[in-house]
Parts: C-alpha cells; sequence; structure tokens
C-alpha cells in the first residue's frame, strides 16, 4: 500500500493543471490517477491528504541562496537550518546554495566548507553552486572536477574588486573552461571598478545614507556588465546565466542576446518586481530613522519604479526573456549587521531575505494578473530544476520523482511580517506588511510531511545533498 | 481492469521526459505509473503495447489544414477521410480546418457546409477555425456565436484581393470582435494588393514560371503585413496568431513585438523549415520540365537558403518567436490542378501537402541538434492544444486526458516518397526523397489504435468534432 | 557698383559660421568677403546693411504649405498672397505648396489651377509638389512629364479614403513610377482606413470634443503607415520623404530603416516640437468653451507629451532620423471654419497656420539648448534645398546663389500673438503667447528687401515659380 | 593685390557645391566670388590657378596620425617630416598626431616630448590629442591644463594591458574630467585582457602567422568595447568618439547610441574600407611568403568582407553612424619592424601607412557610388574640423578660413605603389596596385603652395602647431 495520496487537487504543471490524484510511495512519486481510478483500481494508501479545490504543486526550488556568507566582516544570519526551516514554511523543498571560494584559495577547500557547514543541518534538499572569485591555473583545473562533484554550475563577479571579482581575461578563461566541461556559468554582472568609484565619490561627498547604494550602482553599470558577459560568453560559445537581473536596460540585453539566438539566460527575484528604490528613498522609522533604509540595500539593488524597472521585471517573466526566478536569500539583521553602515552606505552588508516568501509573492502576480498559473509553477520549480541539472527528480509532479510537493490554497491568506509568522533568522523583514491572497497548506519533502496544519513537523538533517546533472534547459 | 497499457517507453512532455508506464482506460489516459508501480500494485490490461526504448508522445495536432478548400478553380486534393487518414500514418491525432466564409456568404453557411464535409468522414479528431473572409456588419455578428460553437479562432486575410482579403478598416473591426468575444485572430500577413501588382508585372513581362510566384511574394511583404497586423492588434488589445511565417524579416517583427510585451504569436510550417526558393528555381523533371516547381508554389512562398530565412524559422522555433509549426495542408495534384498555371504562376493552386509527415520531420530537427526533445513534443502538440483550447484534453499525457497516443521510435526510419509510404490524395510528394531518422509506430486516439505493425487499423467516422475552449496559452 | 552688402554679420551655413559680408548685385550674391577686405579692395555698394551681432542666414524655405487647400467644405484661409506674406515677415522666402490632383481629376488640370492661384500673387518664391489623389494609368503617364515643369517631388496620402487616399497597389505603382523618373516621393503615414473606423466608433459614443480627434487619430496608425511606406519603397528601391512625423515610434521606425541604409526621410513640424496632446485638451476659452481646442486639430495630430513625444521629435532633429522642419501650414479660421466641427471633431478642417513663425520657433530651440546654431540653418533652408533641388539657388550663401538671405537678431525678440504681429489671415493664432528670443530683422528675396524696420516693403507678385531639380540630397 | 586667385573650380563643400573664384591673401582665403565677378570688380592677383573642371576643397584633415610612434621595441617609419612631407602629396595639410603619456610617466613630458619632435619639422599643420595611458591622480590634475595647450581630446586604450591600457575605474575617472573641462575622449575600444588570453592560445598553439592577429582580435571584443565604452560616457554625460571602428556590430552600437540621443561618434580608416581579412589570409609573396600577411597587421585588424564588415563601414558612412574617415597612420617598414613577429604575430608592430592616400582613397568611393561628391569633402576635412575645435580656420573655403586648398582633377587618375609615387618612409605599401579615377593637382597650406605640377614646393618647417578649440560638433 502506498503511503500516502494526495487527492481530489488541481496538479499544476509548467503547461497546463490536470485533475489528479497524487500518490507518493517512500520518497517518490509512484502514480497519478485520474478522479474515480483509485477507487476504480482499489488503490488505497496510510494517509490521506485531501487537496480538494487546492493546486498541488511541484515544491519551489530556490536556486540562488547565501546561508551564512561571509560578508563585510559578519555572516548572513541565517545557518542551513533555520534558512531551510523558513524555505520549507514557504514552500520551497530545494534550495542551491553557494559554496565560496576566494583569491588565494582554493576550490576544494571552499566547497569541503559548505559540505561542513550544510551537511546534516538542512530540512530541505539542497545543492552548491560555485563561487570561483580566483581565477587561475589551479581553480580552473579544480573546474574540471566539479561535475562528478554534483556541482555543474559556478559564479562569476564582475563587481566587488579584491574579494570575489574577475577580470575579462579571467573571465574568458573560466568560460572556456565551462564550454569544455558543460558547466553553467552563472554572472553577477556589475560593473565593479567603475561602481566603487561612483560609490566612493557619493560617500566623500557626504552622501552616505543607505539610498546612495543605489545611485552608486547606476543601471548603466548593470546593463554595461550584462552586455560584457554576453559578448564574453558568445566568443567562447558557453551558455550563460545572469543572476538577479534588476535593471530594465540589463533586459533588453538579455532580449536582444536571445533575439540573436544565443542561449542566454536571466534570473530576477522578488524585490526586483516589488520593491523600489523610491520606497528604499522613502523608507523611514523610529528605531532607524533614515537608516531604516538598509534593511534594502542589495545588489544589485532596489531600481527605481517610475522608470519603468519592475515593470520590465514583469514583462521579463512574460516574455520569457528572464527564466526564473529565485530569492538571492542573504539575511542580514539590522542591529550589528547592517549597522556596520550606519555611516557609510558602503559598509552596509548586501542582502535582503526571501527564502521564506517567493512562492507566495509569485503567486500573488498570478492573482494580480501578472503571469499565469502554469507559469507560476514554472517560475518557482521546473524551470530551476530544468536550468541546474534536477529535473525529472524535482520540479514536476510526475511518477518517479521525488515527492516533493506543495499543497496550496488559493482561498487562503498569508500576512508577512516579523510579529506573524516568520521563520527567517531576522530581525525584520523586507516584506513586513505584504499580503498575500493564498497560503502553503502542506509541504512535502521526498514524501516526508514538514509543514502541516500551520506546523513545522521536519527536521534539521532531513535535506540532502543534490548531485546535480549538467543544464537540462538545452537538450 | 483498463484495456491498455504502454510500457516501458519514455513519456515526453513539453518540459523533459519521464520513465513511465501509460494507463488507458476507454478513450482517457487514467493513469501514469513509475516504473514497477503497475506490478506492485497489481494493475493489468487487455492489452500491453511494448514501449522500451522508444518515446510516448502525446498524439500530433496540426492547426492548420484546408481539406478539400475550393482555391483557383478547384479543390484541394485530400478529403476529410483520405487527410486524416494520412494524419494518423503520421502520428497526428488531431487537426483543426478552416470553415471557409467569403465576402457575401453567411458564416453560418459556411460553417454548416464544413460540418456536413466533415462529419463522419475523419480519422481522427478535428476542430474548425473560421475564415472571415467578409467582414461586415452580419459576419461580426456570426462571430459572436462562434465560442458557442466551440470555435474560438478566426482567420483574415491581407492577401487575395477580392477573395479572402480583408482591408485594414475590416480587419480593426474583427480585432475589436475578437477582443470581445474571447475569440483568437490568425492572420495570413502578405499584403495582397501590393503582390498582385508585382506578380502581374512579372507574368507580364513573360516570367510566368512557378518560380516567379516566389519573386512576386516578396519577403518585404510578408515583413509590411506582419508590422501592420501587428499594431492593429496592439491598437485593439486583442492577441494575434501570424500563421504560415516563411520570412526572417516577419519572424524579427515578431520577435520585436514580444519583446514589448504585445501577445502576439506565430506558426511556421515545415516547408519553410527545410524547402528553399533555390530549389525550387533548380527544379526540373522529365515529366514536368521547368514547371516541376510548381510542387512547391504555396503562400507564404518558400525563401531564400542563401539569405538565410531557413535558418531563422530554426532559430525562431529555439527562441520561441514561433511557437509551434502547423503544415498548412493543403494538396494539390500536379496533374489537372497545378497544372492550371502552367502558363502562368498566377493560376497554379497554392498549396504543399505534409500533414503525414510533420511529426517525422520535426523530429529530424531533434536528431540534427536543432530543437530538443522536449521542445518537439511542445511544438508539434503541446502549444497546439494550449493556444487553441484543446490543453488538458489534448496535447499532454496525464491522468484524464484523452488518450491521443503515439509510441515513436527514434531507432526506426522513415522513407518519405510516392512510391514508398503515402497516403494523403497526391499524385507527387513535396517531400520526395527525405529521410527521417525515426519512426510512428503506434498511433493512438481516444484510446483506439489507429496505426500499429504498419497497418491502418482505424476507420473514418472514428473522429470527433472539437468544440474548443478559448486559448488557454495566456491564462 | 554692387546692389547690396551686408556687413559685419555672422553667415550661419549647416556646418558652422563665417565673420563675412554679403556683397548682392541683382539677384544674386557675387561675393563673400572676410573682414575688410571690401575695404582693402575698394567694393561699395548701394546699399549697406549693417549687420554687426546678428546672424546672416540663407532665407527660410518651408517646404509644406497648403495655401488655398480646399478641405472639408471649406478653403485653408490663406491665399498666396497673405501667405507668403506672413512667409516673409517670418524670414522665409521660398515656400512649395501642393497642387492637388483628386481621383478621377487630371494632373494636368490640378497643376494649372495651382499655377493659376499663385502665379503674380506672391511676395516670394514658390515652388510646387504635386498630390497624386487618383493613382491610375493617367496620373501614373503625367507623373512621367512633371519633372521637366520643375515639379520633382508628389505626394501620396495613406490616409482620407476617398479623397486623397491610395492603397497599396496604387502606392507602389506611384512609388515604381517615382524610380523611374527620380521624383521624390512624400508620404502621408496614417492608416486612414482604420483611424476612420475608430474616429466614427468615438463620434457614435458621443466623444465629439476636439480632443478625440487625436485619440481617434492613434500612434500606433502613424506608427504603421511609416512603416508600411517603407518597405514598399523598399520593395521599389525608392527614395521616402514622410511628412510631419509628430509621433515617436514613427521617428523609430524611420531610424530603424535609416540605420539599415534605406534612403529614407522624415519631417517634423513646429506643432510637434512645442504643442502638445495635453495642451489641447486643456483648452477652454470664454469664446469658445471646450471647442477651444479645434485651433489644434491637425492631421497628424498633436501627441502626448508625458508619453515623450514632443522630446522624441527634438532629438530627431538631433540624430538627423529627421532631416527637416516644414509647416504643414494650413490656417483655418475658427469662425464659420473650425466651426463646421462643432457637433463632431470630424467635421473640424484640419490645420494650423505656422508659416510666419517656423524660423522664430526653431531658433527658440537653439536658445533652449535643443538643437546648435548650424543645425537651425540646416533644418530651416540648407535640407530643404538639397532635398527638393533648389540647393545652389537657395539653401545656402555662397557665391552664385539667389540673394534670399534673412539678418536675424538674436537680441530681438519677438511675442507671438494675434493683437501683436500676426500677418497670416487667421482670426487665431496656434501659437498664442509664445515668446521668443530672437528676431528677423531684414528679409531679403532675391536682392530685393522685402521686410525691414519692422515695414514690409515688398509685393505680391515679386515671387517667381521655381522650376525644382530632382533632390540633391543622395547625390 | 591678393596673392592668388584659384579661377573657374567648383568649390565642394560638405552641403554642396558652388562655381566660385576663390581669393587668398597672405595665409587666409579673402573672399569667394561668383563667376565674372573679379572681372566686373577688377581684382586680380599674383598668381592665377587656374581649376576649370577640378574640384577645388578645403586640404584635408587627417585626424589620426602617429609619427615615430614607439611600439613594441621600435618605431613608426614615418618622421614628422616624412610623414607631413607625404601627406601634401595626398591632399592633406592638417594632421592631428598623439603626444603619448604612459604609466609612470608624466603628461606634460609626453607633450613637450612630442612637441620636440614635430617642432620644426612638419611640412603641413599639426595639432595633438593627447594620449593617456595611465589615468591617475596626477594625469587627472594634467588633462586640467591640456584645453590651455591647445590640446582639446585625449585619448584611452581599452586594448594593450600593461602599455597604454586602462580599466573602467580608471576610464570612468577620465570620463569624469573630461565632462568637466570639455575635453573629447577618443577610445580605442577593444577588449585588450581577453584579446589577450586568445592571442596567447593561438600562439602557444602555434597559430604564429600574421592572419591569427585578426582571429585573436575577434569582433566580439571590438563590439563589447565599444558598447562598454557607450556606457561608461552615458554614465558620467560625456561624448564620446570611438577610434579606427571595423566591425559591423561596433557601427550597430554606435547606431544604437546615436538613435537613444546619446552624443557618440566613430571614426573609420580605409583600410577597413577596402582591405580584408580575406586578403590577408590568401597574401603570399615571393620575398615573405606567408609572412606577406604582415603587412596589413593593424589594430583594430581587418575584418572579413564576407561576413559584411566593408559593405557595414561604408554604409555608417552614409547613415553618419560614422561621421569621419582617418588613417590611424602607423607605419613600419617590413625588413627590421614587421620582421620582429617572424615568428609570433603577437610581435608584429601594429599600423598600416595610408596618409598619403586617404583624400584618394575615400574619393574613389565617390566614383565607385558609394558616397556623394559633398559627403567626401565633409569626411575628409569639415567633420574633422568641426569635431577637433579647428572648424572656421580650417575644414572649410570660406572668408577667413586658412587657405588651405586642394584643387583635385575628377579626370586624373593616381596609380598606387612603391615604384610609382609613394612619399612615406616605407619599403612596402598598404595599398600597392590601388588605381585612383582622381588626382591631387595642387596643394595648398596657408596660402603657400606645398604640391603643384607633380612636384613637391613646400618645406619642412612651414607646418605650424594648431592651437585647437573644443570641439565644435555639439555647438
Amino acid at each position: 500500500m502506498p503511503d500516502l495520496i494526495i487527492k481530489g487537487g488541481t496538479v499544476v504543471n509548467a503547461t497546463g493543471t490536470a485533475q489528479a490524484d497524487v500518490v507518493v510511495d517512500g520518497e517518490k512519486v509512484t502514480a497519478l490517477l485520474a478522479p474515480g481510478t483509485a477507487e476504480a483500481l482499489g488503490i488505497t494508501a496510510d494517509k490521506v491528504i485531501d487537496a480538494t479545490g487546492k493546486y498541488v504543486i511541484p515544491g519551489g526550488i530556490d536556486a540562488h541562496t547565501h546561508m551564512q556568507l561571509p560578508f563585510g566582516g559578519t555572516y548572513a544570519s541565517d545557518t542551513f537550518e533555520t534558512g531551510t526551516v523558513a524555505a520549507a514554511w514557504g514552500g520551497t523543498t530545494s534550495i542551491i546554495d553557494f559554496a565560496v571560494q576566494r583569491h588565494g584559495e582554493r576550490v576544494e577547500d571552499g566547497l569541503a566548507a559548505w559540505h561542513e557547514l550544510a551537511g546534516g543541518n538542512c530540512a530541505v534538499d539542497y545543492g552548491f553552486h560555485q563561487i570561483i572569485g580566483g581565477v587561475d591555473e589551479e581553480s580552473l583545473k579544480a573546474m574540471e572536477r566539479l561535475v562528478d562533484e554534483g556541482i555543474t554550475s559556478y559564479k562569476l563577479f564582475m563587481a566587488y574588486p579584491g574579494v570575489f571579482y574577475s577580470d575579462d581575461a579571467q573571465i574568458l578563461r573560466a568560460m572556456q573552461k565551462a564550454r569544455e566541461t558543460g558547466l553553467l556559468t552563472m554572472m553577477h554582472a556589475e560593473n565593479g571598478p567603475a561602481i566603487d568609484v561612483l560609490a566612493a565619490q557619493l560617500a566623500e561627498s557626504g552622501k552616505t545614507s543607505p539610498y546612495f547604494h543605489g545611485i552608486a550602482r547606476a543601471w548603466q553599470m548593470e546593463e554595461e556588465a550584462t552586455h560584457r558577459a554576453i559578448m564574453l560568453a558568445d566568443v567562447t560559445e558557453a551558455p550563460l546565466y545572469v543572476v538577479h537581473v534588476s535593471a530594465k536596460q540589463a533586459v533588453q540585453q538579455l532580449a536582444w542576446a536571445r533575439d540573436n539566438g544565443k542561449n542566454v539566460f536571466g534570473e530576477t527575484c522578488p524585490q526586483y518586481l516589488y520593491l523600489s528604490l523610491e520606497k528604499q528613498l522613502g523608507a523611514r522609522s523610529e528605531e532607524w530613522g533614515e537608516f531604516e533604509g538598509a534593511k534594502w540595500v542589495c545588489s544589485t539593488p532596489l531600481r527605481s519604479e517610475t522608470d519603468g524597472h519592475l515593470e520590465a521585471m514583469w514583462q521579463g517573466l512574460r516574455t520569457n526573456d528572464l527564466q526564473m526566478v529565485s530569492t538571492d536569500h542573504c539575511p542580514f539583521c539590522m542591529k550589528d549587521q547592517k549597522t556596520l553602515g550606519k555611516d557609510d552606505f558602503r559598509a552596509i552588508p548586501n542582502g535582503i531575505g526571501s527564502i521564506e516568501h517567493r512562492v507566495d509573492l509569485l503567486y500573488q502576480g498570478v492573482v494580480d494578473g501578472r503571469i499565469t498559473l502554469p507559469r507560476w509553477v514554472e517560475l518557482i520549480a521546473t524551470t530551476p530544476a530544468r536550468m541546474f541539472g534536477l529535473y525529472g527528480r524535482k520540479g514536476v509532479i510526475q511518477p518517479g520523482a521525488d515527492a516533493d510537493i506543495v499543497v496550496y490554497d488559493p482561498n487562503g491568506h498569508t500576512s508577512i511580517g516579523v510579529e506573524k509568522t516568520h521563520h527567517m533568522n531576522m530581525d525584520h523583514s523586507a516584506w513586513e506588511g505584504f499580503e498575500i491572497d493564498g497560503h502553503v497548506d502542506v509541504t512535502i519533502s521526498r514524501g516526508t510531511v514538514l509543514v502541516e496544519d500551520g506546523e513545522f513537523k521536519g527536521r534539521k538533517g532531513h535535506g540532502r545533498f543534490l548531485k546535480r546533472d549538467l543544464t537540462q534547459y538545452l537538450v
């Protein structure tokens, strides 16, 4: 007898919906049945979840998280435990975090350290991308071994000189290695050297408040780097995935590249869909005064809504010039962390915490008529799985897949706020006050119920490391 | 006990593949089972098809056919019977044909005539689009009733003045009606009035051979009409579907529109992917001499391979600037039909027959590395279903769907040619000599095996009329 | 002894300035002299104009006027006399008006009628373009004779079905004839058939006020027609000149065509640089109430400033995607003329009077930093001359040229208004209240002073017909 | 009595032609006279040049030369004397050479050294741009003083790391300084760091022949750098001038920037209009074998004609997406110089010598119907003058201008070749065998005849340093 049947729901996948019962045995989906078929064939299960009137969707995959990331003298405040518990609450059953190698460090060591941090601590499954912060002979050699380790993507930075930055010669060489090995190149596309000049000039002229973070990181510098990454990819014939796109003009560059047949992909994040530079500029609180704006300091920065950047992100999701939505979850508390930059925006740790809210925030896009229901599932689960070599196991509800399933109630409601439900290890929420017309009712990971009836039933250590295949988006 | 299990195959859908057994009961897919699950649950069936090593795909949907179309004093040579039998042989289990209304005729009469022609004669399921060849108060009124009839799309012509042509005022009014009713506007986008001047000038100067058909129908005139249709759609806020796109520059117009967030879609056909103006120009035969080229007279015409049109169609399919591939199946025999234009290319009936080969020809694109395996299924079945309101029933293998299933053998082989296998009612094949690295082994329609073991086991009259929902591509 | 020396001024041409004295003998410029040279060579003249501190520029050429045009049951209110006197006041010494041929009329008759109207009545030189309102065998034949008549450009309309409208077949044939003869094709690019549907729908729904004129004539319909004209020109290999461009997106089409090497040109008018749909919408007066907006009913219509159309026109002038500025001077009084459309905007005669103000309004663009000083001269005189086959005679101050010269005072001032200086035969001014930081001090036509010391010294009949050469812009 | 009259010629300027006599007194043009006016006014001169049937044009301005440039361990082979004598032969009467500052050197020293090299040695007038090869506090400070020195433009390199290369932070800071001072930024736009990787990989794999120079310097790397320069200019609001554009896609970037209203300019060179990568690939000689191709090693490199790069340069000149043509004259002999790279293309000194042939080669473009006659003058003289602050003095024939005049015979002929006429200090010609349908008959500099009757009559030391004004192209 199977362990579980999810009955009566509407299964949503990336091309449409089906009325179907989902049968789970052990960690796997073993059958999808038309209504009545279970009864006709006499199939019962130990546990039955009634999904009548609800959506049954593949568990969310957040392909861009930074648990415990060292940044600017502190660490991202979510551990793999706290972060993945929050993920489960929010309907996300897989994350892909970034193992870190910096200039002068060995890739193997960085990867081992990340295994150490995550191993045994995660509530949901996890994989790694590899940050290559120092491209040289040794790290290029190390890249060759990553595929066997199940690390099939790596990230370069065109920003943060002296920390993660690669120059164009390094980028070219890494992309050539990617072309050779099948690794997918992820790019933080901002012209860091130019931005650092602008930022220093602002700071030196007394413009030190959080708002100026976004002024220094001008959209031109994101657009430029995006174009440059596209052309370096073109000359090496390697596919390219641009992370956390926030500028309208950067999307236009992606569209231009794609119109010309280049294999270029783009990810945006909930903050670039909903939060604006104007909001940040106007932010004030009793506790933090004008420094309140630090809650929304992230890179790429929030952009101007008036100038159409937010609308451009939604449009990019509709036109598929942007393929998926990750969080770039990189949480820092205001206290003791963001406040490092009280006197100079350059010292504010960059990052926003969203891992708990991505599935909800995107569903609100369905309610608001911005994206379709199947596109929601495609953006949060199916494409992340295909892009990063997890499809079949993850990202789709089909026989043989991992039973990573979310029961989502379109008639439910979710109020976001620190005093409401909030499981991320942060002393504030970038999303305080957001109201969602839907609710994650049940989260299941490999057949195990993690969240149900408003209770967390999972455990640290349930999550396993995901050895990923090469990207499936191009095959 | 279910009627049928298709065991051991690789089920392919639009986002990837699954190893799964497909259970059919009556006309429906009732279950998808992971390998071993049937055995574990004791599920058996009356008939078992072994699909080991083969692809199990949703039956093809050819959304653009013209059975028995009156054109230039003759009729397309396939009846609904011969055409749909050929479709079944080629793995296509649904067609959408065009009911015809011309200036001065009543829409209801045209639709009734098409029901008359098709009813009881089809081997596979069939639906109708409605051609509106005479936009006026009455036909606009008639458009309002089409949705209830299950006719959720209609077609206008910017070509063929005096026959099907609508001027811009008529197009605008029809699109407004489409916006109001939810009907999807399909457009034959060629500037007919201008083309007719060019064609007459060529003919009058003695350039009468088939090749000049393509010269007269210059790409500029397709590009122009495509842009015009886009802008008329824009001003009416109606979505637009452009049929049989063949010019590189027309795809660029579609891409431009889509980059700007417009709901504009494009279809191409196998002939524009594989056959070229150069081929037509060089065509000679003992039987027909230079008139051999008449076999490839269709509108839009074949385009120059040298100028990159064919490659642009493949690229458009990859970039999703073109969403699907239909045949525009409109067969005419050389004898007594094409020969009407022996002395003047303008009198050659326009059309190519491809209904039997679309699934194969597109699969060859997979073999040749031009499109991916899931994209193949998306192009030939899933998107046609979504675009034209059949998804769920058709276009996907999932519980509750019609059991329209093709078992496709990637290790099989298909040689195209009149003397080989050829079931279309034509005295020649536009595809003579094409070799396909794959084979349609089994075709199943609503649970009934139509083709198996190299035999046609279906029957005229099996096919039912498809009342279609509104387009699902935008919801 | 020469008749005239203009001394001490700054001669401005299309590439820059020179400090030079201009010597005029009879109707011609005979010498340009460096400062001091006249003295050194002992050159004196009967009359000396002191231009110290002033600009000496070639007389303005207004290449788009409609004196006495029959339109909607009335006639443009300026005669060739009143209109050209106003031109002279405003620094314009040549006009090119439009001879009219309508469907069913003979081109020769239309042209003869225009010669009749203008002959002996003009205060400045005048040429004609030929409107071809009915393209057929006879008018195509007549086009062949135009070049010999000194009529080297003709105009087609994509708007006004039933009056001036040409369909695409007609346009194609006319462009072929233009390609053959060297005639330059001028195009009124608006999709008239579609606009008329929109206008009728607005009017029928009670939206009859002047503002809705601009709503009916949506920018999409200008953009579309512009693109269509470009492609018809492309297929015929004929150059194209689009008149009165007002939509941002139309300029984008011109830019696209030009980027691709097509010989496509665009003209805008002062009204599209300074006057907006918003201004028209908000217009109210004691006398006319909401009908006040009728003063700004012209076609193409005024566009939204908020949507960036006005700024786009200025930018187009800077980028040379728009090559020149004409007025489309087509004046109608409010009383008895505009009021024909009191109850229905469709009956308001279309047109604005600007012939007196073009040179000033564009100079204000120099003052405001929108265009450079040489560009001013290029836009109002040099390019019009080159475009329409007058260069050498007109459009430049150089030896041998007609002495059509304006002394412009950058320290002068011009207040526009009916009660101030206003010589056009209109009971209102579309430019009421505009203040210009410059002043036309002296206007000279073929050596004869027309305006000086605030007095009109010219006479009706001074102006001669200009037999024009083929366009010089491409050679 | 004036010193000189050039009689009977056709004066050509940037907008058209005039039949006019040009009167020269001392170093200046003092009068332009209509035919017959000299006689009527009794103006005679010491010397009369009969220009009947010939073009009288402003002397050419070559705004990009590198006399005696140190490069790769050798020096460009023309001294200021030999190079400017060759210039005079070819109708060029002004050059703008590049003073060099490299990392670690003082700008003042570089400039002084260039004054030392050129002073007293030039046969024609000369100005300097300043190369800033090491942007730092000191050189930024030095930039502030350049305008007063008459050096109103400076050049940065995105190529040649370790020699002239500036990184993006440096470029940004220099552009800010340019914005502040009015200096025009000239950019060598190639991604040097990436190119150097590609070049090293080719060389290490044994691909060492001259042809691979062009392969390493892929068009993608020019396109990328061009886009990057545009965006850095955009963020600083500084105008940008891109030197030696050779890639079609780079022109597309310039066109894109200009379409969007950015002040971006581009220069191409004769080699990119006439010489191709294919020519270089196929080059063989008895003397040099496959190394023959070294004659055409320059940066940016020659591009593929098949891929449309050459045609794109001509189109860019027509569309004004490229504004002018300079030579990038940088001559190296094969013997002892180019042969430094016999075993490795990376060691071949980069450069081609064309200073003698630019005026002729562009005139051939007029003969071939690629550009118009006025555009010829605009490209070789008028725009260079406006762009670099010489207009009025140079670049136009008008009263008060320097009498820098060329009499060009359209019925003459010029055969290019080392054994024919060749005055550059090179042991070969990149243009060997080119035949020109025109001839420089007379070259006059500031009233002094330098070349006449096939003889050089000028002298070293005639040429004076040109203190240039700020760019006049934007005012």
